[in-house]
């Protein structure tokens, strides 16, 4: 870890050119509008180390499996993230010589992604010879007014000589993955053609039939005014430009403005794609650089509106705060219920897939206060959307009846492949139900429960019947050879966490079945109908949840992480030699194994979702047995910890666990940056501090804030909605501050219930 | 299965062609002779489906590892068994069309590997056109008496014309392994030229710098004549060859003698490569084919002389054991300490590697018992070769001192990449020691003990000592995550035979660290200060000895394969429906993982190997548990079943067990002999018959037999060398006769001493 960029509340800021650093900064500085994304790589020539990356969400390739031994049941293909066509790429000359950071001398170099308005800026200043200088400065976004566009402005002003430039405006669609299992290209050429100012670029995937348009116009200013030169267009296989002759002139500005519309057959009929583009880029040609830069202003303007958090006396905090909550704006928005949040969003190809539990766990809390109903509510239609792929998943690993959602997904089918995380972390089908009474409990909105919810809770649910054992000598059903949500114990017999998250499950979908019967008898009728469910089905999920097997420590009074845990040689992370850490970079997979480490919240993490369910005592005698064994070498573990903590009243604690995961990104804690950033964590980020630092809870429906303040910070502040209300949350030394712009709500505040009025404001002391 | 070969007591017969059995005859019908050995490829152009294969024992390359998720710890390279140049390779012309067995009529097809003799024969009528017919018999060896040396005879008779013949007789070093990873080839160029009758390819490994030189020899006879016809030579990249023209002349047979040296840089200095492969081929070639055969057929009596078993009244039975006698042979004949026995020998690539734990745990036996004790010796001077590697094995997994030997290997590094098995399958090392003992107990012979064998033992235990960890509630020592020999559970704790066998390695270490204290005490302070063993090292070993945690079910009395086994849904093997048979091929990993079926000998297997440890009750208290849940889904499974069921005198199930390893690849059981056969299995029915039906067991030095013999079978007998005795055993339903050619032995039959004097026979009746 080395920080190098500047810390700055609205934006990051890097002030000089570093090429070591280039690729953590070419993810850090992404932009994304939900719809597409660009990792922040130069639009000039860069003959650099560089992750070139442009990606369409949804867009994605079937890649054949690479395995070392095939275990029966492992997927033939695993669904990757499509890095696709090139569509900010320009090649500047200067008298014949071609402009590359890499090979001409640069100062004042500053990129600064401006998180405020939206938009990504670079300045620098480039000698081509001593007295060839000219100052660049390139400002580029993507619409999150109009999902389909792209905008480059690139200004080159030479300051002591007059001289000519050539200039190569392209799309380029002849991209590989960089993740690719065998080296193959996945695009193939649909058409291309340019003319006059504008080039167009179709690509095709090879298989699955994803089409690609990108279609660009590129326009000349001098001091302002527009340069009538014309084109020369070039075109060839998944690749078309145009290039441009012009005068540079001493102190004159050249800007080039490039336009690009994207489109996929996703939203578009294969036949009028192309006619899609041509629309989508009238439109913005019309409109022009500076009100669609004014536009997009304004979209992030709302976006902040909704979901800014403000804290006062640690800049630092406060720039890995909005940072977090910039990269989730920008990876989803809950237009397209197709779409998820993938683990490196669009900074990155990593990991492949779009779609892991993080989803529910972490990302869905932040999406249900900052957004609509329609944005969380649409992550659970997806999962509705793939739920006969999990039943399909569910029959080829051989049950009878019953979903299981994949690991990891684009499109509902299963793309991991190590059978201990595949076949064996389970756990995730009981995220996904969670999500359910999640969304539920927080929205009071139980449209989606009865339309579609009930119905993945109870495929689930059959899916935890068949998979648990009864033992007979015992009397008590277990559930073996499962991981947990810590992932350094593999085919472990009764992980707490997952028997709980199982039973909790048939506890939930009987409750909801409970109130559909008597609030919805007609539907019910159906349901149970076309679910063909039967009475000794849930008659066994009662036996189930009554007699379900918990591994406990009697002497110590936890709950124990799975069967014959206290076995193992019990230490404390701070006993280790520091030598040994990360143990995922310094152990051989066995020694982790058998290890007492925990890689990320397990037990604990049922504590935090069913947190209404246990009392203190029993949270503060678990956190105390195995956060000092957890080494938190997942990114999504110091957030649970954090909330947890604050709970407790561990303050530092708390505090040491939010820096983990505020400024993962930007300070590169993990050293892997430059593969993308860590999106899904970062709605851990934001858990805890409104869940953590401002103790938001909502138990049975009635929201609750028991805040703590790190003493790191004079104040801290964050919106949240809440059905109808809307509410700023103002916290200080002193007190908590809660105006409500919107209905009526009832909360409880430290315990206390406080009702708010549309626009009123109450303020309560701390005790 | 669908058996095709024809029963006969000295010969494997296939008495007709069909291309879909091809590649399983290519592998049955191999030859080999402990330096090289060539699958039953036909010598003629075959375009049909075959798996061209030639081995040199020892001679490997390390492909690079492929696998989906790396682990910390996996080897960067796996060893393979190189697939190397084609030396039987000829292309008939006749009239100028080309004899291809694929594309012409083929009547008459005879294919015979006579056992006896150890030779390849076969004999088949091709009909070009219908009034072109010719007949064909070819045969080859690999000397086992000049182990460089191969050759073939291919004898052409034109029955119904008279027409042109072209030869080309050819050396094909361009060979790929069929299992590269990366679909790469392993062997470069280095020299090749052909000049009068003669051609000689050396080609190198890309790696490793293997050399293999080949140098072949042809020549052309009609009817007993030498024909003097001058050859045409032919060179490129890694192949040379020689073309004949002559004259076919109806009922004229033409025979063409191939001799071939094939010599590595393994055996000669490379700059002596040419020569030493000249200096073979020169010798050969002035003995000539017919005297090289007879030679062949004086060695392979000696071989059969020594390892013989007949069992009379079972046709099918006596072939079966004499092929698996026959290809142990041809594999591995101990005069070599730096080879070892792979899975497939030379019959095959897969697995690649040459070395498991197969090797102690069921070919040592029968290496032991048919042949001096340098061959079995070998064996284990191969792994004290190895030790270095081991410790650096142990050293490169965390360990801070001790030797952990791989669990597939070729140089003694580690090849193989599952961490369940690569990392957790440490019973291996307990395997190797119990090896030692078992030599030493069988031979008597202590000076592989006293020179090599404590240092393999001492650092073991090392290992052993790191392995475990004390859990101080329990006052107990256990072992956490380990894959047992049933490798149908992973990441188990304390699997009761891997706790066994590790206790049982510190005892008998301990034991012999006394024994060389007290009958070599100058030994002994030379081995403790080369060791640098203190005694706080044997303190521990003792508290371990003492204080190790066995897992035991109280209330059925038996050993529990590992903790919490009683856990699972217990049932047996055929209360599952057939259809889910194999469970291997029909259930994905986490199911077979949490079901209660086993692989393989688990608890069972240390009941076999320290069965003088246990009384006959608890052998059939575990037996009468696990049997039944065992599906034999290893190669190595039956026969460690077979054996306790003699012993247990449980007839049927022994003869049924039997009956799955003895005809495994004739019958093609597990329906995968085209791969290659399972040779090290083949001596595990070498054990089900002498240690099974024969009931030898050596015990504290002294020779029991309790023979058992099969209602199926009227007779049966087998050879034992046994220290200075020679022992024929004969069985049959009456008695038991045993007749000694060497010198005196004690031996106990049905538990009654008898004394062999030299040259005496004894018959005693069964009880």
């Amino acid at each position: 870890m080395n920080p190098y960029l500047k810390e700055n509340s609205w934006s990051i800021i890097e002030e000089s050119f570093d090429p070591k650093k280039h690729e953590i900064s070419e993810s850090v500085f992404s932009i994304g509008n939900g719809h597409m994304g660009q990792r922040a790589n130069f639009e000039e020539t860069y003959s650099g180390k560089s992750l070139q990356g442009s990606y369409m969400a949804g867009v994605y390739y079937p890649d054949k499996t690479r395995v070392g031994w095939w275990k029966n049941g492992y997927p033939e293909y695993f669904a990757k993230v499509l890095n696709s066509t090139n569509w900010i790429g320009l090649r500047i000359y200067i008298d014949g010589e071609e402009l590359d950071i890499n090979k001409v001398k640069i100062t004042n170099f500053v990129r600064e992604l401006n998180m405020r308005e939206g938009f990504l800026k670079r300045k620098f200043t480039a000698y081509l010879h001593e007295d060839k200088g000219i100052d660049i400065e390139a400002v580029r976004f993507v619409s999150a007014a109009d999902k389909e566009i792209g905008a480059v402005s690139y200004q080159i002003t030479p300051f002591n000589f007059n001289g000519n430039l050539e200039i190569c405006s392209y799309l380029d669609g002849d991209i590989k993955n960089t993740d690719a299992n065998y080296d193959e290209k996945f695009w193939e050429e649909a058409a291309q053609n340019a003319f006059a100012n504008r080039a167009h670029v179709t690509v095709r995937t090879k298989k699955l039939n994803f089409q690609l348009c990108s279609l660009m116009e590129t326009q000349i200013y001098r001091d302002g005014e527009k340069l009538r030169i014309s084109a020369v267009p070039e075109e060839s296989s998944k690749y078309a430009a145009v290039n441009f002759h012009a005068d540079l002139i001493q102190g004159k500005t050249v800007t080039i403005y490039k336009y690009a519309a994207n489109v996929t057959n996703r939203d578009h009929e294969e036949s009028l794609l192309y006619q899609a583009a041509e629309e989508a880029l009238d439109k913005a040609v019309t409109k022009g650089f500076n009100l669609l830069k004014e536009e997009q202003a304004e979209a992030w303007k709302k976006k902040w509106n909704d979901s800014d958090i403000v804290i006062d006396g640690d800049l630092s905090a406060q720039q890995g705060i909005r940072f977090n909550i910039f990269q989730l704006n920008q990876t989803y928005n809950g237009e397209d219920a197709r779409l998820n949040i993938g683990p490196k969003g669009f900074t990155g190809e990593k990991y492949g897939g779009s779609t892991y539990w993080d989803t529910e766990a972490y990302c869905l809390p932040f999406y249900l206060a900052t957004s609509d109903n329609q944005t969380a509510r649409n992550l659970l239609v997806y999962r509705h959307n793939h739920l006969g792929k999990a039943k399909e998943n569910a029959a080829k690993l051989g049950f009878e009846k019953g979903a299981f959602y994949p690991m990891v997904t684009m499109n509902g089918e299963e793309s991991h492949n190590e059978w201990e995380i595949t076949f064996e972390e389970i756990h995730r089908n009981g995220a996904i139900a969670h999500a359910i009474y999640n969304f539920t409990n927080y929205t009071g909105n139980t449209s989606y429960l009865l339309d579609k919810g009930v119905e993945v809770l109870v495929e689930i649910s059959r899916f935890w019947e068949e998979r648990v054992n009864f033992v007979t000598d015992k009397g008590v059903y277990m559930i073996l050879g499962v991981t947990g949500p810590n992932e350094y114990e593999n085919n472990v017999n009764n992980n707490w966490y997952t028997n709980r998250i199982a039973s909790w499950t048939l506890e939930y979908t009987l409750e909801v079945l409970e109130f559909i019967k008597s609030e919805h008898p007609q539907l019910y009728r159906e349901w149970t109908g076309s679910l063909a469910l039967k009475e000794k089905e849930t008659e066994k999920w009662k036996d189930i949840i009554n007699r379900m097997y918990y591994p406990i420590e009697e002497k110590k009074e936890i709950f124990l992480q799975q069967d014959n845990f206290m076995d193992k040689e019990l230490m404390h992370v701070n006993e280790l030699d520091q030598k040994h850490l990360p143990i995922n970079q310094n152990w051989s997979w066995d020694r982790i194994l058998r290890s007492c480490f925990i890689k990320q919240a397990d037990v604990l993490q049922g504590l935090h979702f069913l947190n209404h369910e246990f009392d203190i005592y029993t949270k503060k005698r678990n956190f105390d047995f195995y956060e000092p064994m957890t080494v938190h070498e997942s990114s999504l573990s110091p957030c649970v910890h954090s909330i947890l903590a604050c709970e407790l009243g561990y303050k530092e604690k708390a505090y040491e666990m939010y820096l983990r995961t505020a400024r993962l990104d930007l300070d590169n804690y993990n050293n892997d940056t430059e593969d993308g950033c860590h999106i899904t964590s970062m709605a851990g980020t934001w858990m805890s501090v409104v869940q953590g630092f401002g103790g938001m809870k909502v138990i049975k429906g009635v929201l609750h804030f028991n805040p703590l303040i790190p003493d790191q910070w004079d104040a801290f502040s964050f919106k949240v909605v809440f059905r109808g209300a809307r509410l700023f949350v103002h916290v200080d030394k002193e007190q908590i501050t809660i105006a409500n712009e919107a209905d009526a709500a009832e909360v409880f505040v430290n315990s206390e219930k406080v009702v708010l009025e549309p626009g009123r404001k109450i303020s309560i002391s701390h005790r």
